[in-house]
């Protein structure tokens, strides 16, 4: 038994969030695992019909869930960091979520913008840092409004907040080491050569203060694990090397605000944004973790059936991960894979088709049901 | 008469420098701009003999040229920020080189790793604030080296300094839509459909603080300049849109710490480190302004005759445009752009030639001389 709470959100949140728990509805039954659902209404109309971004009441119910499905907030209409703040992460706070987990693969049959690469190249994940950094919030202003302001922002990192992370990710690559088939990521057919690396993204030359912690923390914490080589990468080379070489990554560890920048550029590679999922993982399982796609409400599409469903229904597969269901996650991803392969199967726009979210959704079904 | 001060710096900087001088004296000559040369000895040698990074009597020197050149700083035996903090920045902040210029052009014979795209798609420039955000150093340790340590780190955003990066970015668009030849660029051959258009890069949905001050600054700027179209891009959707659609940048503005990303970013775009070129402006002249490669020392390929010279060469046109001389500011960026687009040209391995650092400055210089 487990209880999946739902928030579709704003856009095109809904229209893939619908494919996402049919096909969980399936699993479900399928594997036995007993999920019941629970909607809740959250997001721009709530806001806006009410000034109600989230509750306490709703902390509450959302709490005694299993899990978290969230579709996409976002509205132009709604002030910047409304919603965000005040709902997506809050959520990751309050649940200590610390974990953000993307995981940026290729899956054959998708084209790459970047000449050269492929599925052998690109296959790599993403462990970013949930819950600190430049996102706690912390800041202020100081003669706001005339021409002598100051506008401050900062930066918090806790040693256990940053070593907990770090043995994630540390973790990670040794499973992954471990077994070519890394149910995180699924799949069999990859090249090994490179498990095992856990890479620093940050930027210890300038950030001196907040990343010499980081630095620390990571060389203390691969001494536990010596098996697993370590690299260290500043955050600017890690976007050209994103591009240029993707294969030298294995697992890459990095703090909040980098990771929120560099799994964008991870999104890009695998596709783009609608194949690209994502997990707020509180790895205890204390709190319900979160799982969403890493694309935005994309109000400009919404409405029109080209939402591509994919990255929603490949967040599914790591909720079931998390739920102790591999096989189910596994059963997940296999499907997708042999749609997005399949030359004559549904694909939306963004991928250069003209199927419909609803069109790709059934095929995924389909090919779940087909085994 | 201008003096130039001439940082070589570490690893592969002697070596672009030198041929970065060459034509410096060259141009010079033919211009009659009567530039004269003083050298520094600053860097890690430096600093590993004597543990001086950069003495103030250094800086007085520093501060009576006219421009300052400069190659890379670096080198694996100096603790990640010493010289990064003690240099670098330190010429930057003290210098008053609030903007830091970095064009993206993709230039004919130049190869790009993004499909679809060529010199037409890729030509933008990003205006980087340099003076302000993370790069203060403000920030600290609790507890350190204590499992309850706090490593904070805070970004500092002043009201003046964040307008005059915005007004500079705005002037800037101004010139480039108003004629198809911008000397911070050059060339007469490409499309003038996307110029007059600047667009903020932040993240004003989680720094609450810090870029609501630059969100507002920016929307009273721009009102100053009617003609001027704006946009709006979070930095990770910015860092997909570089990839996927360069073409729609004209102009963007950033932060210190955004630009750092989105300009290593944008080297990839244009072919690499190896043709990066970058500025650090004190644009009211009060103090020097200082040029440089984008690239890093790459102590792996040093003395080894591999490294590119075109971003110091590119950076010397910069500094031409910024010391009056316009003209011979096209001559060097005309002239590398034969050498590149020359099928036969000489290129170093990055572009995927056999050339040697010395062979590309010569052709450079030799293309000059052919005017
Ligand atoms: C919407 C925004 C607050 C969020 C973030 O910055 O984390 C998003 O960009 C993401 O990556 O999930
Ligand atoms: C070396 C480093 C301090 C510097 C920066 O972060 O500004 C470099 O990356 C750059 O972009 O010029």
């Amino acid at each position: 038994m487990a209880t999946i709470g739902v928030i579709p959100g704003d856009g095109v949140g809904p229209e893939v969030i619908r494919e996402a728990v049919a096909i969980l509805e399936d699993l479900g039954a399928a594997h036995g695992l007993g999920l019941e659902f629970s909607s809740f209404d959250l997001g721009s109309d709530r806001y806006l019909r009410t000034t109600e971004v989230l509750p306490d009441s709703v902390v509450q119910d959302l709490a005694r869930c299993d899990a978290i499905l969230l579709g996409a907030i976002g509205d132009p209409r709604v002030p910047p960091g409304v919603l965000e703040k005040g709902l997506l992460l809050k959520i990751r706070f309050d649940f200590q979520q610390y974990i953000n987990l993307r995981p940026v693969q290729l899956f054959p049959g998708v084209e790459t913008p970047i000449k050269g690469k492929g599925p052998e190249q690109i296959d790599l994940v993403v462990v970013r840092e949930n819950n600190e950094d430049l996102y706690v919030g912390a800041g202020g202003f100081t003669r706001k409004g005339t021409p002598e302001e100051v506008a401050i922002q900062t930066s918090v990192n806790t040693r256990a907040g940053v070593e907990r992370c770090l043995r994630y990710a540390f973790d990670l690559a040794d499973r992954r080491a471990k077994a070519r088939v890394f149910r995180g990521l699924s799949d069999d057919d990859r090249s090994a050569g490179r498990r095992g690396l856990v890479s620093l993204v940050a930027k210890t030359n300038v950030l001196t203060y907040a990343h010499d912690l980081w630095n620390r923390a990571f060389e203390e914490v691969a001494r536990d694990y010596p098996s697993i080589k370590t690299d260290y990468h500043h955050v600017d080379a890690c976007c050209m090397r994103l591009v240029v070489s993707p294969e030298r990554y294995d697992v890459i560890v990095t703090t909040n605000m980098f990771g929120d920048i560099i799994t964008d550029l991870g999104a890009v590679l695998q596709g783009g944004m609608g194949v690209a999922a994502s997990g707020n993982l509180n790895p205890e399982r204390k709190y319900p973790s979160m799982f969403e796609p890493v694309h935005g409400s994309a109000p400009d599409i919404a409405g029109t059936g080209k939402a591509n469903p994919i990255a929603a229904i490949l967040s599914i597969g790591l909720l079931l991960d998390h739920l102790g269901a591999a096989d189910a996650g596994n059963a997940v991803r296999s499907a997708v894979k042999r749609v997005l392969a399949d030359p004559d199967g549904p694909r939306t726009p963004d991928l250069g088709g003209s199927g419909s979210t609803s069109e790709v959704g059934r095929a995924v079904r389909e090919a779940i049901g087909r085994g």
